[in-house]
């Protein structure tokens, strides 16, 4: 995504503590405390403008959403979403998905969503992707067991490369679809990204992973 | 594939033993007493008109090659060009892919082939889909340990089923291509139906699985 500098951005983006979590480490192990419902939490790492995870939690209410997105320029862009949807089970982290471990502990995530993560094409830079190994130990550090992963990406490079990191960790491939706007998806909420790709006629690719129990 | 019933295809398929093995079973567990040659043994389930295998054979003279077609009107148009090649690393067997256990013995083969198997579209017909995974069974049953199955097909239905397939019987995904003809792949080999179909501008999907060790 071409960013464009927002000076402005951090002061807005500290002035909506409601909407942006300042301090997410306060929560660690507790974030039940922060919804006040008991719903399960899903995360989507990589949160951009925020369309996807505002559309979800309106559709699912009984689902507390939260959106991690590292860039302030683009994190603003959901936070208008948020202050207009005025919704009780979306927040915001402006961080790095590397973090993630800082601000959960084990279980305190049960999905996490990857939507058109950027796919750094040069094998060198192979260890940013989000489907990593390291990144895939990541969210298993902060899910429940059995807990999913949710991926969609126009990037046929990487979600080859995505599928077949998936297998190497040992996750269970439970749904697949190699065009997903040709597929039988019921529910599919678009990204702002993926409305334009999807327009000029290319395919979406989609898949579910769940982590497997592990022997001790 | 349309078939055309050959009255003549099972007398010509007997007449050329050296092609077409007439007893597979007495070549169980010791195939290596055919080729005399020591090299590993890779078969194609469903090896049709036979221009894969026989081609395949021409390329690797290191690899013996099995074919199986269970279909006598087709086996015969491999049959020709196995009399016209006069290669001395492939033969064919005209049964079912379910049959495999009959003729080969654990570690007889070291890879599985399966290109353009039927997709049996309709759920009632999952069980017959090469990919199923009682023929996942089958195909560990003789292959090595680590032993590979190297998949393409043009059908996405089927394609995405297998990967969910592989997945679940706890293969490693060790390959995947989601449009083979725009892929780096050296050295593919095209079957008489992957030429045709992908010069509709489809697109190709390959991939290669691995049997991992098994804890006793």
């Amino acid at each position: 995504m071409r960013l464009r500098h927002k000076p402005w951005a951090k002061e807005k983006i500290e002035s909506y503590p409601q909407y942006v979590i300042g301090n997410p480490k306060q929560y660690y192990g507790k974030w039940c405390t922060l919804f006040d419902n008991g719903f399960p939490v899903h995360i989507e790492v990589g949160t951009g403008k925020g369309r996807f995870i505002t559309e979800m939690a309106k559709a699912n209410p009984e689902i507390n959403y939260i959106g991690i997105e590292l860039q302030e320029s683009v994190i603003v862009a959901a936070l208008d979403r948020l202050i207009d949807a005025e919704l009780p089970n979306v927040k915001l982290i402006n961080t790095n998905g590397e973090d993630l471990r800082k601000f959960f502990a084990k279980s305190d995530v049960e999905r996490v969503y990857l939507n058109f993560s950027d796919p750094w094409p040069k094998k060198r830079h192979e260890k940013r992707r989000l489907t990593f190994e390291s990144f895939i130990q990541v969210y298993e550090d902060v899910l429940v067991n059995g807990g999913e992963i949710h991926f969609k990406t126009d990037n046929r490079g990487l979600f080859e490369y995505s599928l077949m990191s998936f297998s190497k960790y040992g996750l269970l491939l439970t749904y697949v679809s190699l065009d997903l706007h040709n597929s039988e998806c019921e529910g599919n909420i678009m990204t702002e990204y993926e409305e334009k790709f999807s327009a000029k006629g290319h395919p979406i690719y989609r898949c579910e992973v769940k982590y497997q129990n592990k022997l001790d």
